[in-house]
């Protein structure tokens, strides 16, 4: 059946509701090329402005999911679940998590990004323990989650082709920002994997993509809703981005983190564990991960599960399995930086607010991500997150410190760090939790 | 200077302001491809939903004039002077205004337009005059503008080539009905002409593309104030489009009627003079012209002087020369239809509306204008009206005569006119005048 693309834009524009055949139609012809970019574009720019309803998005996403390469895991009997962030500072659950649900016996079928803008990816993560791979074969992939539980490949190009071409249209047509499409993109890859359930980590906050809570939970709605009505079960944390996950930004220091994290350790200065916030989001996870895998009859019974593994040293084990059959890699090589330089506080005070998207940006001008997708990455690269919200700090006193092999830029990176950092003499009110909702 | 287009169209989106300076490199870089058609759509849908302000009209407006070929009459010493019509059925004004203007030694350079949707063409009139040229080239333009006062030419690849192909894109990406753009449209082939003095004749109602008074009124008021930012001297007349214009809907039958007034003629039939709103909206708009052409003290002197050159023949002699000049074609030669068929009301009563977008579609439907670019148009084809607004008819008297070579075609179109209109038992009450309004 056809249309005139002509109409559906004019539909569009005056509000209205899109139906299936017509969702199908634009994103099958666009991603054929018989609906050209400029009726496209067109199109996603009223969207922008009348957004779509959930049943539009629904179609959205089932359209871009079935433009490509989709995986079968019929052969496994059992739940196959996944965990996907919208995207942090710091944020490296997914080195954790998975473990946890592979020690678990949960099968856990993960494509995985690179960094984007101010936020850092899990590949690249991944990446720098020497020996990893990510470009598996879909046959390995496939093999390794059926036998092994866990897997992680990059997004390839046949899988949701519909989705890269909209989403290159949307970066130069100034589209990127629209709710419905964002959704779209990011559940049309997650329900590739063929997955029984779900679940979302929304951040929210000076390092998040939203910056406010109102507008992440818009967001958690929109794509629990889109999940649910493509069959599988989604639940969604609103998570803090307002301060770094954890002690490291960066890559290598992130896995040692994780690493570090799954071997029980914990890493104490002036009374704070900074582990903490990445330990609790991981296992909080976790948790609704196994509920959701049905591995408990209850999410708190899943996040003792999660701890129980974490604490036998099975969710290690299963991470250094990971690490081999993906590889061989070698964790005992991570690479480390030829040098670093400590950030002092300028002055005493409390750590009022922190400008955790450049926190982000300053590990991307030290190396640990690319501006452009050209750009080579230094997998040593990182910074230290030596503060926190709240906390009293004195002039002189170390906030971050820089990791690197390229010294000549850690003079910029401290500039941002410097200005990201908000010292008062009050302590700040009002500070809000790790996680502030939860919808099941 | 360059501009990072996604950043133009996010800054339109939020609904800002352009710069000259922005508007001026997004036109011209799209007349000359480098900025592709999906970043331009995008932009114009940001355009439909946040509009535009007059500065970024006129900006808009100079941008395309100058894309192309421009006419230079500074030859001439004295004012030159155009009428704009937005279209209309049975808009036959240009075939007597011209010919008054040029019997008063006004310069006329016209570029003129071919029918479009429901509407007639001026162009497609003129070519009904067995021998008439409207492809003159561009010297011969000039020299009959120069020598001869008035010409009109049918518009070229090279005249506003910014124009035709963002109304091309329009055309697909669902933006026609953004009043900034129309008026940019509009206003860019009028200025490409050189003129010191417009006079605007939009139109409002059940035949025209603004079927209310505020809607025609918004963009008189857009018009207006673009042309004036430019430098040309603008009246802008709302005049009444709820029926058609006069007696004739067609090309041959059209320029008849405007012979029969040139020559001084009336028609009447039950009463009523169904030449006279053709005449009356003539020399109004006439009045106005040889105002701004400093012929007259005032817009009255300017309806007298109008009246009297039509009265003394010297309009229908300016007119006689037009054709010759312009051929030679040969008035007596008009073409005439081998058939007709009178439609007759189906009940008595009062004509209460005239769906008069229907009845131009019915003109197209019998071939008097075309459905697709490459239709070819039989000139014999047309319609009497034979009725008017708040006229009493009786069950079977002819409110319509259907001309044409092509017999097949008029039981559709006679459907198509019974459709349009709508007979009551009660007289319409309210209707608007001819001109309800005149920006000066």
């Amino acid at each position: 059946m056809g249309f005139i693309p002509a109409e559906l834009i004019k539909k569009k524009k005056h509000g209205g509701e899109h139906s299936r055949e017509e969702i199908l139609w634009l994103i099958n012809s666009f991603t054929s090329g018989d609906l050209p970019d400029y009726q496209m574009s067109s199109w996603a720019m009223a969207v922008w402005f009348k957004g779509m309803t959930t049943s539009e998005i629904a179609y959205l996403t089932e359209a871009m999911r079935d433009s490509g390469d989709k995986f079968n895991f019929s052969n496994i009997k059992g739940p196959r679940i996944d965990k996907h962030s919208t995207g942090g500072v710091g944020d490296k659950t997914t080195l954790i998590i998975g473990p946890i649900l592979a020690a678990a016996k949960v099968h856990i079928p993960m494509i995985a990004g690179r960094g984007l803008g101010h936020t850092g990816g899990t590949l690249d993560k991944l990446e720098s323990i020497p020996g990893f791979r990510v470009s598996l074969t879909r046959a390995e992939f496939q093999e390794h989650v059926e036998k092994h539980f866990f897997s992680l490949i990059a997004q390839t190009e046949d899988i949701c082709p519909a989705d890269r071409k909209l989403y290159a249209l949307r970066d130069v047509t100034g589209t990127v920002d629209s709710l419905p499409l964002i959704c779209g993109s990011i559940m049309s890859k997650k329900l590739a994997e063929d997955l029984t359930g779900l679940v979302l980590d929304v951040k929210f906050g000076s390092g998040a993509f939203m910056k406010s809570v109102p507008e992440a939970l818009e967001l958690a709605t929109l794509l629990k809703d889109t999940g649910e009505k493509n069959g599988v079960r989604v639940t969604a944390l609103l998570t803090n981005m307002n301060e770094p996950l954890g002690r490291f930004v960066g890559n290598s220091v992130e896995v040692q983190e994780c690493v570090d994290i799954l071997s029980g350790k914990k890493f104490i200065d002036r009374g704070i564990d900074f582990y903490e916030n990445t330990r609790k989001l991981s296992l909080e996870l976790s948790g609704h991960m196994l509920y959701l895998a049905e591995k408990s009859a209850t999410v708190a019974e899943g996040l003792a599960l999660a701890e129980s593994l974490l604490a036998s040293g099975a969710a290690l084990t299963a991470f250094k399995e990971l690490v081999f059959r993906q590889g061989p890699g070698d964790l005992s090589k991570l690479p480390l930086a030829k040098s670093s330089l400590d950030v002092a506080a300028l002055q005493s005070g409390f750590i009022h607010k922190i400008n955790t998207e450049a926190v982000g940006l300053a590990s991307i001008e030290l190396g640990a991500g690319r501006r452009v997708a050209s750009d080579k990455i230094d997998m040593t690269a990182g910074i230290e997150v030596l503060c926190k919200l709240g906390m009293k700090v004195e002039a002189g006193q170390p906030i971050f410190r820089i990791f690197g092999n390229c010294e000549e830029k850690f003079e910029g990176a401290r500039q941002l760090l410097l200005t990201a950092i908000e010292i008062n003499d009050a302590p700040p009110k009002d500070l809000l939790p790790l996680i502030v909702k939860v919808l099941t």
